[in-house]
């Protein structure tokens, strides 16, 4: 398990396939990940075809491991293949709501996690796609997603092509709590930003974005309050649209 | 990994404490997972306390293993720390909102699994509880978490002292599909839920409850529309409450 302490985000791929039998046994592993009253609440969807990788593109901003990775994994919510069985067995389901979204969600993603752990224990290299969540409504067209199925994230796996320098985390003290949360003052603050807010690659991003400080350039540059309040109405929008 | 194929959820623990370098050494490794920008909107309360396992447990509906397992962890959506870091350099934060509350539970969870994979590999078992988002008020009460945090999974933690039959899952193809959602057709419902359906412990549900068979078991008693739609809008409430 050391690994886990030494594991990097790769998104440059060699040009080589995945077979189908390791991915299915990767997939396996991946399924026994804990789920809601066994229920599994969550489907797979297996991208490899070039065609439908370009469909999918346009969803994650034309970020390039949608196109160059052998296989992409969209992890979706599915109350839809549940409910049909209830249905058939003339059971009323009642799973097209909020508390199933975010049921479905947490199913989903510790399958999606408990796989990209399995796969990079075999060498294998992965990239979440945060814009996932940016535009689900292109997702859901590109995959034929129906009522009660909404993705939730969008991991590109392949063998690495790169090896690129591990990026830095917030010391353990930042993030865990000891019996109840601590909030923080402005001095914990101060220090546990410290390191983060020193590093050279850090401090390129301030000057070439010409801000002030790298919390600006979160919230100036790359994750700004009007994106998030348009991408939180879409979110809000596609989920109603899926039946939740 | 061979393990991950044979892992089991473990509800009885002995009496026995997690060293803490050995929890601080897990947390570590799941704090590796990947994050969005790597802002890492989480947090995680560990709790080890006798009183406060006693306060936890209304939240959890009295499940003994709150306060039999020696280590507790809330996984909590924290939007908290980061906003925070973001005023006091004069940055404008927007992650008040629903697309920060997903993004801060994909965060969460691919820490809080990430954190489940790295402890049954050291011998430990597991177990989620679903209630965290059932009672996500009375969590925030008993943990003190402030605006923009949200408790969204928690896991018990302990040396197994059970050793329980692992629990079925759907064959692979029922949750896999290639290129796009291939949509269930009556038959292939019958077919998937085949097998759940024969076990004699699920037969046996089905007697219990007086039911005609293992869906009506699900929707008329594990996990009715009625309770559904009470925690759908619950949660809808607290994540309001919390400032998202």
């Amino acid at each position: 398990m050391e690994n886990l302490k030494l594991r990097k985000t790769i998104r440059k791929y060699q040009q080589k396939d995945i077979p189908a039998d390791l991915l299915n046994d990767l997939l396996e592993s991946a399924c026994r990940a804990s789920t809601v009253g066994n229920m599994q609440t969550y489907s797979v969807v297996v991208t490899r075809d070039a065609g439908r990788k370009a469909k999918l593109a346009p969803a994650h901003f034309n970020q390039p491991m949608v196109q160059s990775a052998p296989v992409v994994l969209t992890f979706c919510i599915d109350l839809n293949r549940f409910s049909k069985w209830c249905r058939q067995r003339h059971a009323e389901p009642g799973y097209n709501n909020f508390e199933w979204f975010v049921t479905g969600a947490i199913d989903a993603l510790l399958v999606a996690q408990t796989f990209c752990v399995a796969a990079e224990e075999h060498g294998l290299g992965i990239c979440y796609l945060g814009t996932t969540t940016y535009n689900p409504h292109l997702i859901v067209e590109a995959l034929e997603l129906p009522e009660l199925v909404f993705p939730i994230a969008t991991v590109t796996v392949g063998w690495p092509d790169e090896n690129p320098p591990q990026v830095d985390r917030l010391p353990l003290e930042a993030v865990v709590h000891e019996e109840v949360y601590r909030d923080y003052t402005p001095e914990m603050i101060d220090r546990l930003y410290a390191y983060k807010e020193s590093l050279p690659e850090n401090q390129q991003y301030v000057v070439e974005n010409a801000k002030d400080n790298l919390a600006q350039v979160f919230t100036d540059v790359r994750y700004t309050k009007k994106d998030a309040e348009a991408m939180s109405e879409l979110l809000w929008d596609t989920m109603k649209k899926q039946g939740f």
